[in-house]
C-alpha cells in the first residue's frame, strides 16, 4: 500500500525538538522524504500498523499531529512538484 | 477533484516569511487547512490550473517546494489522524 505521512510537531520546547527528530527518524526508516515533514511510504498493512503505533507512542497527542493518507497505487508518480528539488531534512541533526 | 497540497517554504529571510504567508493565503482561499503546511482542496480541473499557476508565481523555485497530490475521491475521509486536533495556522499573522 502507498501512504503519505504528514506531520506537525510542536517544537517550542527541547522535548518537542526531540519528538520531531524521533518522528523524522521513524519515517526515514520506512519512507522516502519529499519535504521536511512529508514522507511517501510503500509498505504492507502490517507495517502500517506498526508504523502508526510507533508514531502514536512518540508524539505528544495534545501538541503534535500526524496524518496518514492511504493513497491508490500510482498516486506518488502523479504528484506534481513545483519549485526546488527535494531538500531532505530538518535543519537539526537527526541522530538521537 | 481532490488535491492534497503540501509545501516547504524557506523562511530564513524576511522575503521567505512573506512568501510563506502568501502561499498559505492562496491555499486558504480554496482549501481546508489540516496542518500548518498541508491543505485539502476540492476543486475543478480549471481551478487546479489557476491554483498551481498562482503558487508557481509566488514561490522562489530555487528555495521553496510545493507538492500537489491528486487523490481519488474519498481519500480525505479515510485519512487517519494521530494526535492533536487541527491547529490551523502558522504562528505568523497571515494578513499580507
Amino acid at each position: 500500500m502507498e501512504l503519505l505521512i504528514t506531520y506537525d510537531v510542536n517544537t517550542t520546547t527541547p522535548e518537542g525538538e526531540r519528538r520531531l527528530r524521533q518522528v523524522a527518524k521513524i519515517c526515514e526508516g520506512i519512507g522516502h522524504r519529499v519535504q521536511k515533514s512529508v514522507f511517501e511510504v510503500v509498505c504492507t498493512p502490517s507495517q502500517r500498523l506498526h508504523l502508526e503505533a510507533r508514531l502514536q507512542a512518540t508524539i505528544d497527542a495534545s501538541r503534535d499531529s500526524v496524518r496518514v493518507y492511504h493513497l491508490d497505487r500510482g498516486t506518488f508518480g502523479g504528484a506534481k512538484h513545483l519549485g526546488a528539488a527535494v531538500d531532505a531534512a530538518h535543519h537539526d541533526p537527526l541522530i538521537i
